[in-house]
């Protein structure tokens, strides 16, 4: 199995992609290309929306490689995502795309057009603590559907989807959003105020569309910053308020989150 | 003119209360009625959420009052502003309502039901430096309609909103959502990165309904904390490259922001 890696939003780390090729090259399995996009710096931003553009597509429309892996989140894959998804060439539609985070934005664009997509384990996660495992966990589902790499509250047959919450809240109501019919919607977050949780929760739960869920999970919200004055409540009450208060049925915890324990969730589970 | 001071989202400070009840009493123009609830405190919010509503229907609904003036922004006005618009009495219709930053989301469903609203300072501004200046700006305008209250763009008879960037954000889609049909639009934020706002700036201009703007200023994007890297474009040049990218006409600064010189914007300017 042929794997490219483009960075959609920000520059790949040299020293985690280094790891993450010889992780790939001593499993024997695969063959992990990191597009030199990657390494690009302008600004906040992998290169210009130019460039991180045709990279993606350069790599979507090559019959050679069967995934698209996503180097790392970040911010800035929104302003390419609707672009990506133009006039999509046949090899796009014969490849799987794995990301997280930021690159929800993709997910969302490559989902509602009807590409394979999954949430999961991204390049960069190698220099987190334990990170080798989150790698091992992307490539044995890319390579081989690995179902111990799922997340377990997963259905085969039943549509899923994971997103970061604050990314969900911010392509709702875009021309990025997916269809939300009685999906099964797994949540996660990273270093936002309890405050902004809820804001998002209440503007999530808000939209007309996201109440056609089946329902919800939560996956780990992490690095909350501290309140003043404590907030009075926590995520999981957050979660489980707002869902209560829009009809959404919540379905408990999630295995997924801004850490090396992150699993994947495709969001059509076929063979799973 | 009796004006009634709630707080639909946190606790106000006890001595910018007495600032402000100083002030007016001194301009004897108006009488300042601060309600007990400014001062209740739970958890991040003033006072649990049906304490803030009920504090908040009960002034709606009082004759006596021809203004009520909200206290100060934070977070929170969004728990209750659905509900405060349900079988509104005829008293909450005779009279005026300011207030910005987290009040944006009761300034939406208000302005949504047909209430008199306007963007402006709010009570607690009075502890920002020159903040005197924003109290009797606000007090001015809410007292006798002083012109030079007003932001400067506006043009009597258009329709315009102002909205705190990221509260407008998180009301879009949601029962709150206003009109935008033609409506010049203002927007001003506080504490976001660059990134956040690009972000932010994307969300907004995504939505088909915002894109129905006449136009929109932007107001000044305060306290920036630095972005690492730096990231590369300034406010301006995003809310400008985002009007550019949706198709929305962008009219250029407004007099608007968290600070003293806030200027007043009446959703519906009829004596300007």
């Amino acid at each position: 199995m042929k794997i490219a890696v483009v960075a959609p939003s920000c520059t790949l780390k040299p020293e985690a992609a280094e790891a993450v090729v010889a992780i790939a090259a001593a499993r024997d399995d695969c063959e992990l290309v990191i597009h030199p996009q990657c390494f690009l710096s302008d600004g906040h931003f992998a290169g210009p929306d130019n460039a991180r553009l045709a990279a993606l597509r350069e790599v979507m429309a090559d019959e050679g490689y069967d995934a698209v892996w996503f180097a790392r989140g970040g911010y800035g894959s929104n302003r390419i995502a609707e672009s990506a998804v133009e006039d999509l060439p046949a090899a796009a539609r014969a490849k799987t795309y794995l990301g997280y985070s930021d690159s929800g934005f993709l997910l969302a664009a490559f989902d509602k057009a009807g590409l394979d997509v999954a949430h999961g384990p991204m390049v960069q996660d190698v220099v987190r603590p334990g990170g080798e495992a989150a790698i091992h966990r992307a490539l044995d589902w890319l390579v081989r559907r690995e179902p111990a790499a799922l997340e377990p509250g997963l259905q085969p047959g039943r549509r899923a989807m994971a997103f970061n919450l604050t990314v969900l809240s911010n392509l709702l109501g875009t021309s990025l959003e997916p269809d939300f019919d009685g999906v099964e919607l797994l949540i996660e977050d990273v270093a936002e105020h309890e405050y902004r949780i809820d804001r998002t929760m209440f503007h999530v739960t808000g939209s007309p569309a996201i109440r056609r869920l089946g329902s919800l999970r939560m996956g780990r919200m992490s690095e909350i910053p501290d309140n003043d004055p404590v907030f009075g409540n926590d995520a999981e009450s957050i979660v489980r308020d707002w869902c209560e208060r829009s009809g959404i049925a919540f379905g408990g915890r999630a295995d997924i989150g801004h850490d090396a324990a992150n699993r994947v969730v495709p969001f059509n589970i076929r063979s799973g």
